[in-house]
C-alpha cells in the first residue's frame, strides 16, 4: 500500500528541486519524477519537506502536585497539526530517585503520543548510582543527551561540580550534555530581593533574569564542557550575551550548540508590562523574552549557522493555573505553548521576509536537530529509506492564530492574533496521513519512541583532539624530596 | 557500460553509511547494497567521497610576458591525482579589455583540461561596457560569480567606487561578488618604503602585507557589500582580523563566506625567514603564511562554519620565475601550488587529529564550495543524477609528499616533506576512472566547462530582506522653497 | 590685580575638594584654603573647573560661496556662555592651496575670538609641497595636528595613499593625524542612489552615511596609523561601529582616540523623520543622528575611556542656508551647533544621571582634550602656573533650552526645549570673568592663538615602540642570480 | 627639618615638568624652581615620581601551619628597596572567625612595617554576623575593601550566593569587592583527574587553571557585581579571556577594574616546564603564568586604559616551604615574591620599550591604586599637602636581578637574571629617606596603617544610575484571585 505525494516541490536543508515521493512501509522508498501508487496527494504548489522535530517540549510535566496541562495527547496533536512530526521530551528524575525509575513513568505517558518521539534524561542530583545509571540510559534505552537546569535553585539545579562530572561522564559514554543556562543563585536571590521591594507582579519575572544572567551561565557551562571534552547543547538562547558566549566558544574550536525558541525569536518583554494580569503572566517562562536587539542576534545566527536549532520549550498551563502566582511572581508556572506554531510562525517571520531561505528552515525546524541528537537521516532527511515523516506546506495557505481553533489543551495562545502565512496541507507520520487540511487524522498511541545511538562523529573528533592536546607530564630527575 | 564502487563508505557533508554505488553515463544511476554492474571498483576500507573542488586556481596565467607553469594539462592532473575533479580558473580581462574577448582566451586555454572546470570573471576596471558585459556573461556565459582585486595596485586593482557599482550589477543580476581583499594602497607603500630601506627580500614580502592590511580590506569589502544588497566570498582568508570581519558580519545578518587556503592552514611565516633566498621566495604568495594563532583562527572557522571552503589559489611559478625577484620582492611572482596536495593535508592535519570530522572535510572541499557557486547537486553530491565525480579515499594509504613525485610542472613544493595519510585509490570524472593507485589514467580535454546559474536562494532572500528595510522616503506637506 | 575664587568645590579630572583659588596675571597663582585677593568671586554651592576647551569647531568656515552662520564672534560667545573657555578650529586649505595661505586666513578670522584658541590644519589634497608645509605649520605655527576628510568626495576628501603618507609624516614630525571617517566613496554612491530612487529629503542624508560607513572608515584608518606608526584621533565617533574599531585597536596596543559630539549623546535618528522639513534639515550633520543603542556605547565609552573627549562639531548654518538643500539633500549644509550647550547637556545627561562621575566630565570636556593636543597643563588644569581658564558652575541653576536667548547667530536649536541644570555662575578666560550669571561680559580680540608643540609623550612611547618591532631584514649568502 | 628635592623631572601620572619639592612633616608643602631646605637631595638626571603602592601582598600570610617568608619587617624592607612605598595586605578571617577578631592579629602584625600599609577585608564565610561586621569594618576600621575567593575550594572559597550578598552589602556600605577569580569547584576536579592520571608535578598546577577557568570566573564575578550594583576589582588579571570579560563589563557601562602582576607580564608558561622540579615549583602562583599572547593583552590593557594597576601578589616561600608539595603539586604553596622587583620590571619591560609612557607607569603602580583605593591624594599624588612618599628613580642606574642581594627572606627569585633599568636613587617614606642608592635606611615600625573611606565618587555614580534604572513595578487594576 504505496502512498505518493505527487506535483511538489521538496526542499531540504540542502536542496529544492520538483519531485514526487513514494512511500512504503512508512518509510520512503522512491524519489524521482511521475511516480505512482495506491494513494497519491496532491502536493501542487506546495513545498515538501521533513516534518518538523521539536527538540525540546514538556508534556504533561509533574508541577506542584499538578500536570502542565497539554499531555502526549494534545501536545502531539498541537505538534501535527502545525507540522512538527517528532517531539523529544525530558525525563526529571526527582532528586534521588532513580533514572530508570523516571524513565518508567515518561514511558507509560507517552504511550498516547500521536506522533514519534524521543527522551533527554535529565540529571537533578549527583551520585554514583547516577554516573552508574548514565551509563544504561545510553546504552540500553536509547537516550544520548542529558539535561542539566543551572536554574532552578533548591529543585532541579545542578552545581558546576555535579555539571563536570556529569559532563566528563558524557564524554566517556558519547552522550551530549545539554543546559539550561541561568545562574540559579542570582535568580533566587534577585527574586527575593524584587518580593521584599513589592515587586510581586508578572514583569518581576522578567527582572530577576536579566540577559546577563543567561549569558553567565552559558559561558560558564560552556567552560565546564570545554574542560570535560564533551560538545554542548544550549537550550533555549534567549539572547545576545548567550549567543556571543557561544560565538566566542565555537570560535575556540570548542563544539557548541544554540537553540533560540520561536517565542523569543517573535516576542519581547513588552508582553510583561502589559496592564492584564493574565496577560503577563501567560507569557511567563525562562528565559523571559527580551527585546529586538536580542532578537536581531537570534536571526542572525541561525541564518549564520552560529544557532542551529528552533524549539518551543512547550509546556503549557492554563490561565488557572498561571493564577497560582497571583501576588508571587516566583509561583506562576514557568512556560507556554507553541508546538502549533513553530513552523507557521518561522516561515512567516523568516522565510517570508527573506531573513532565512527555505532550506535554512528545515534545517532549523528539523535537520539540524536531527543530526545533533544522531537521528539523522532516520528523521530529518528526505532521502530513500527514511521515516516518511513529511510536511506539504502550501505557502499560500494563511490564518490568524487563534486559541479558539488550536489543538493544545489551554485557554490561550502566546501567539493569539498573529496572521501567518505557510500551512500544512498534509502532515503524514512515518506515512500516515495524520492532518489533512487543518483536520487532524492520527490516532492516540501512533506515535513510537525511537531511540537514538551515542558518539557522532562530532564526538569522536573532540574526543581524538582532547586525547592529542591532553596534558603532558614533564620527566624530571633529580626530585627533591618532600619538605613535609 | 555501468560502474559499481563497491564494499565502500560513503561520506558526504551529511551522512556516513555503508553502501554501493552504480555510476551509469557519467552520473550516479543508484545508491544501495549490493550492486552490480559492468565494471567494479573495490573501496572496500576506503571512504567514497565527492571529489574535491577547488573553487580558486590560476592555470596558465599570464604573467610579465610570460605564464605560470601549470596549465590546464599538468594542473587539472594535479588535481585529480590529489581527489579534486573540479577546478574554478579566473578569467582575467586586462584593463580595458572585454570580458568576453578575454573569455575566449580560458576558453581556448581550457581545452586541454583533464577535469571538469568552471570560471570566474574578474572585474579589473570599470565602465558601461563591462556593466553590460557583466549581464551577457552571467546569462550566456554560465558565469555567475565576479572577482574584485583590492590589491595589485597599478594593474588589477579596482577602487571602492568601482567595487560598490559592481557589487551593485552583481546583486541585480543574482550573481556572487569574490574580493582579493587587501588594502592595495597600503601594499605599495610598505613595499616602497621596506625596499627604501633595504629590505629587498623575499621576507619583505610578508612585512608588506600583514594580517591587518587585510583585516581592513575584508571589512570594507564586507561593508561595500552589505549597502550595495549583496553577498560576498571572500577569497584566501589568511588571518583572524579577516576572519573577525566575516564572523562580525554574519552575526549582523549578512551572508558572507570565506575561503581559507590549505597552505595558510599549515605553514606559517617562518618559511620567509628562512636563509635560502630560493625556499623563501618559493613560499611568496598573497596573503602571506601567518602564524598558529592565525591558523588556529581559520581551523575554528571550518569547524564552526563562519568560513566555508578550502583552496590552494594554485598559481605555481618555477623558481627560475620566482627569481625574477632577486633583489626586488616585488617582482617575485605571487603563487604556490597545491592542487595536489590539498585533500592529503587537509586529512592529515584536520580529519586525522580530529579537528574536523571526516563530514565536514567533504564539506568544506566540495560541497559548501558546490552550494556557493551554485553547482550543487550536480557536482559536490553523492546522490542519484550528480556527476560521478569521486575520489574513493583510502585512510590508509601514506606518503611523503615531494616534488619528484608531483604531477606540477614546478621544481619543488612547498608541503615538501610532509608525510600525509587518505590519498585516493580511485579518482573518477564523471564515472571516468582518471586515477588509480597513484597512476593518471586521465587524458587531455576530457574535462568540460560547466555553466553555473544566477540567483541561488541565498541571494534571493538576501533581495528579499533589503527589499523589506530599504529606505522610505518620509511624506511631508509643506516644504519651504529652496534657498537657493 | 587678584581675583580670588572663594569657597568653592575644585573639580578636576582627579580630584574633588574645596579650597579657594587666587588668579593673578591670568594665571592661577594659588590653590588652598582662605584666600584674598583685590576681586572676589563667590562660588558657593559651585564646583570650580577647569574651562571646557572645544577640539572640534568651524567658525565662519567658507561654504558654497558664503560661511557658516556663526563666526568667531558669535561663536566664541556662544562657547563662554556655556563654560567652554578655549576652541579649536580646523584651517581648511582649498585643494592646491598651500596651507600658509589659508592659515593667514584663518588667523584674521580668528582676530575677534573672545576666547582663547588654536587651529587643526587639514589635508585636503597631497604633494612635495603639502609635506614640506607640514614641517612649517608644525615647527614654526605652533600646530600639531592634522585633519583628514575620508568623506566629501571631490572637495575635502584624501584616499588611502594620500592618508599614508601623511600620516608617515606626521610621525616624523610628533603630530596627530585626525580623522573624518565615512567611507566618501560609499556615500556619494549612496547619495545618486537614493536622489534617483526620489528620496530627496533630509531623510536621505541619514540614509546614506550607516554607522557601518563610519564604522568601516574608522577601521581604515585605523590601519593606516598603525602601519604609519603614529596615533590616531577619531573625530565625531558617533556609533559603535566606529567605537568598536576603537576599542579593538586600543586593545592592540594601539593609540587612538575617540570624539564623541554631545549631539550624537543625546539625540537621535528620529529627528530626521519629523513631518516639518526644516526640523529635519535643520539636524543634518555628518556623521547623521543615531540610535539608542549607539548612544549607550559612547556613554559607556566615556565612562570606560576607550571615548576620551566630548566636542560639538559646532557649524551652525541658519534656516535659510539650510534649505538650500529643499529637493536635493545633498546641498544641504551639513552642521549643528552646540557650543552653548556642550557641558550644561553633558552635566544634565550624564553626571545627574550617574553615567559618568563629576572628574570624569571634567576629564572629557577639557583636561583629556588637553593632554591629547599637548595643552596641558596650560589649559585643562587646575594647577598653579595653569591658565586662569574656569568654569565655576551652579549645580542648582537651571534653565530651558532656547534659540531665543542663546548667544549664536542662527534661528534655532537642535537642544531646544531641553530642560538642563548644572549651569556656569561664572566663565573666566585668562583670569577675565567673561560671563557672570548668564551675562556676557567678553569682549572681541581677548581671546588669542595659543601654539601646541609636537612630540607628546605617546607620541614618543609609540616610535621607541615601533623602532624596536620594525622589520629586520634577513641576512643571506648565496642569493641566486636574478631570473630576470 | 624640610627636605628638598632638586634638580629632578616631576612625573606623575598626568604631567611631567622639572621641578624642586620640598617636605615638611612628612608631607609635601611646596612644588617649583629654586627651592631650598634643611637636607638637601639631588635627584639631577632622575625622575621624581610617587612611590609604588602595591595594592595585592600577603606578608606573614598563615599557612598549613606555618607561614610566608616574608614578614612585614622583610617585606616592606623589600617593598622600598624596589620604590614601592606602601603595601595592601589581606586579613583573612578563618571560616566562622570574626572579621574584627582576625583583624586584631594582622595589627599586631603590621607593627613591624618600614612602609605605610592598609589592608583589605576577606569575606571567607558568610553570616548575619558578617554582614553585620562589614559595616563596622568599612565605619570604624578604615577598610573600604573586600576580598572574595572563587577557588581555593574548602577553605576560602565563596559560592555565587555569597557573593551576591557580599557584594549588595557593600554597595550598601560604599565599600568595593575584590575578587580572586578561577572557578574553584572546576579546579578542583582537574587537580584530582590529574592526580589520577599521574601528573603531580608542578606543570599540573598550571594545567589544572588554564585560562578558561580565570576567564569565566571573572566573567561571573561581573555579573553578580553588576546585579548587586556595586563596582568591582579582579586581581591578578592573568589572561586575555579575564581581560576580555572586564573589556566587554565596562564597555557596558559597568565599573570593573582589572589588576595584572608584575609575574605575568613579564614570565610566561614555559616555567613549569623546567626540568628542575624546584625551578618550576617556585613560580606555583594562582593565577599560573600564561603565554606571550597573554602578556600582550596585558601591556594593551594598561596602555589603552582596561587594566588600571600593576599589583604583585607578593606571598613568598622559601624552596624548603614549597617542597611540602613534591609528589601532590596540590601541596605546594601558591605564591611568588616581587615587592622589590616590581618597579625595575615594568620600567625595564614597559618605559624603556615604549609600552607605556612614563606617566602610565606612575599610574598603574600607585596613582590609579590610590584613586581606586580611595586614598589620593594622600598617596599616589605628588601635590602640595600629599604624604611624601616618593621615589627619585634613575633611568640610567642598572642591576642584574639576584636573590644573592634581595631584601626578601627567601632563597630565590623568579626574575634571577633579569637585567633590569630604572632603579632608586632615593626612596621617601613619609618624607623620610628610607633607601638612599641601594642602602635601607628604614626601620622597623616605621610605617603606620593608613585609613580609607568609603563611597568614592565611582561608587555614587554607580549607585544614582542603578537607582534611576531600576526595576519599576507595573501597576495594575483588576488582578485575578489566586489560584491556589
Amino acid at each position: 500500500m504505496a502512498t505518493v505525494v505527487k506535483n511538489g516541490t521538496i526542499v531540504t536543508a540542502d536542496l529544492t528541486y520538483k519531485a514526487d515521493l513514494k512511500i512504503d512501509g512508512g518509510k520512503i522508498v522512491e524519489i524521482g519524477p511521475d511516480l505512482a501508487g495506491d494513494e497519491t496527494l496532491d502536493a501542487t504548489g506546495c513545498y515538501v519537506m521533513p516534518g518538523g522535530i521539536d527538540p525540546h517540549v514538556h508534556l504533561e510535566m509533574p508541577f506542584m502536585g499538578t500536570y502542565s496541562a497539554d499531555d502526549f495527547d494534545s501536545g502531539t496533536r498541537a505538534a501535527l497539526a502545525g507540522g512538527t512530526t517528532m517531539v523529544v521530551d525530558f525525563c526529571l528524575p526527582d532528586p534521588g530517585q532513580s533514572m530508570l525509575d523516571a524513565l518508567k513513568r515518561w514511558d507509560n505517558k507517552a504511550t498516547r503520543a500521536h506522533c514519534d518521539y524521543s527522551f533527554h534524561m535529565a540529571v537533578t542530583w549527583w551520585s554514583e548510582q547516577v554516573f552508574n545509571e548514565m551509563q544504561t540510559v545510553v546504552q540500553e534505552k536509547g537516550i544520548n543527551t542529558f539535561k542539566h537546569f543551572m536554574a532552578y535553585k533548591g529543585s532541579l539545579m545542578v552545581n558546576d561540580d555535579e555539571m563536570f562530572a556529569s559532563f566528563s561522564r558524557c564524554a566517556e559514554l558519547g552522550a551530549l550534555p545539554l543546559v539550561h543556562a541561568e545562574n540559579g543563585d542570582v535568580v533566587a536571590a534577585m527574586q527575593q530581593k524584587l518580593m521584599d521591594e513589592g515587586n510581586n507582579g508578572p514583569e518581576a519575572h522578567a527582572y530577576s533574569r536579566p540577559a546577563s544572567v543567561e549569558g553567565e551561565a552559558t559561558n560558564r557551562a560552556i567552560i565546564i564542557a570545554d574542560m570535560a571534552g564533551v560538545p554542548l547543547y544550549v537550550v533555549h538562547t534567549s539572547c545576545e550575551q548567550a549567543h556571543e558566549a557561544i560565538r566566542r566558544a565555537r570560535q575556540n574550536g570548542m563544539r557548541v550548540y544554540g537553540e533560540p525558541l520561536i517565542q523569543h525569536l517573535t516576542l519581547d518583554e513588552s508582553e510583561y508590562f502589559d496592564k492584564d494580569w493574565d496577560h503577563s503572566a501567560r507569557r511567563v517562562m525562562s528565559p523571559p523574552f527580551r527585546n529586538k536587539q536580542h532578537q536581531d542576534s537570534l536571526w542572525a545566527g541561525l541564518a549564520s549557522g552560529s544557532l542551529q536549532c528552533v524549539a518551543t520549550d512547550h509546556c503549557a498551563f492554563t490561565t488557572d493555573q498561571k493564577r497560582y502566582g497571583v501576588g508571587d511572581f516566583r509561583k506562576i508556572p514557568n512556560g507556554t505553548g507553541g508546538l502549533e506554531d513553530r513552523l507557521p510562525m518561522l516561515w512567516t517571520y523568516g522565510v517570508a521576509t527573506g531573513r532565512i531561505t527555505m532550506n535554512e528552515f528545515v534545517a532549523v525546524t528539523s535537520t539540524n536537530i536531527a543530526k545533533i541528537l544522531n537521528l539523522y537521516p532516520r528523521k530529518g532527511a528526505i532521502l530513500v529509506g527514511a521515516d516518511a515523516d513529511l510536511v506539504v506546506l502550501d505557502p499560500k495557505k494563511s490564518k490568524t492564530i487563534s486559541a479558539k481553533t488550536q489543538q493544545s489543551a489551554i485557554d490561550y495562545n502566546v501567539f493569539e492574533g498573529k496572521q501567518v502565512t505557510g500551512l500544512p496541507r498534509y502532515t503524514l507520520s512515518r506515512g500516515v496521513v495524520v492532518v489533512e487540511e487543518g483536520t487532524i487524522r492520527s490516532r492516540e498511541g501512533h506515535g513510537q519512541f525511537v531511540a537514538r545511538e551515542p558518539y557522532p562523529a562530532v564526538s569522536k573528533a573532540l574526543s581524538t583532539w582532547k586525547d592529542l592536546t591532553a596534558p603532558r607530564k614533564v620527566e624530571r630527575t633529580g626530585i627533591p624530596a618532600s619538605g613535609v
